[in-house]
């Protein structure tokens, strides 16, 4: 883990501190059925993620998070420490996938590599950097990828 | 509007059902400062999803929700019937993207359209649909495009 690279102290990397193949890690968070039921209850009431009986009877075989669910708990992850960027973490977009669903009990972790960082030609002040976010549960199986691009600020003049 | 094409008792379209050019639309949910607050403040807890003041002086330039949350009501509206799916609405993964903002006050409602249907040739049971969901506030503007990869269970044999 590399997140005390070359930190900046007013929060996070700037477009110059990033460079392709540098790894993040995050923190860690504890999903339990309550979160998935309450998630899903707000943006995802299909049976498959409100109720273990009827679950086990569909293609996940049993209570699962929302795929969006995994996206903001992952989402919070890169905030809290594992995408350390000046400015914040401000997606444009990116490609995302499911390959494992979340479960009542997971403990999941982020790991992040940057694969790309372009300076932007109008925007002198700015760039676009790509990251590829894979979330893990404890038993490090992945339960999502996502390949985000960033939009992160250079560092501004002395 | 489509939607009453030829549409499942059960629950929605099997695979037999849809065909590439097929639409659908969504109902509408308005969103509130609050509800940008408190999702943010869960998911996202960064300055320009939780403070006014503050947000003014970001690329936001102004309070904006998450783009997860606009990802998470996207979800319901589809769920909700704008993607009436047999078996219910199971992503496998897709691309997203956030062109703009969504504001304290937007009104939004999401438009699918299929763009293809596969047969899986190791599942007889299912198939593979990819639908383009683009995601409007009230004045007509995208606030996010998903083009997603959705398991759609064939009608079961009568």
């Amino acid at each position: 883990m590399s997140n005390a690279d070359k930190h900046d102290l007013n929060g996070g990397f700037y477009l110059e501190d990033l460079h392709v193949g540098q790894r993040f890690a995050s923190g860690t968070h504890a999903v339990d059925e309550a979160q998935i039921k309450a998630f899903a209850g707000q943006f995802d009431p299909q049976p498959f993620h409100l109720d273990d009986a009827t679950a086990k009877h569909t293609m996940f075989a049993g209570l699962a998070a929302s795929g969006w669910h995994t996206a903001a708990i992952t989402m919070r992850l890169l905030v809290d420490g594992g995408a350390p960027i000046a400015g914040g973490v401000i997606g444009a977009g990116g490609e995302i996938a499911w390959p494992k669903p979340t479960r009542p009990g997971d403990i999941l972790q982020v790991k992040s590599e940057i694969l790309d960082v372009t300076p932007s030609r109008s925007r002198p002040d700015r760039g676009m950097v790509t990251v590829r976010s894979e979330t893990f549960n404890q038993r490090g199986e992945i339960v999502q990828t996502l390949t985000a691009k960033l939009i992160v600020p250079r560092r501004p003049a002395a």
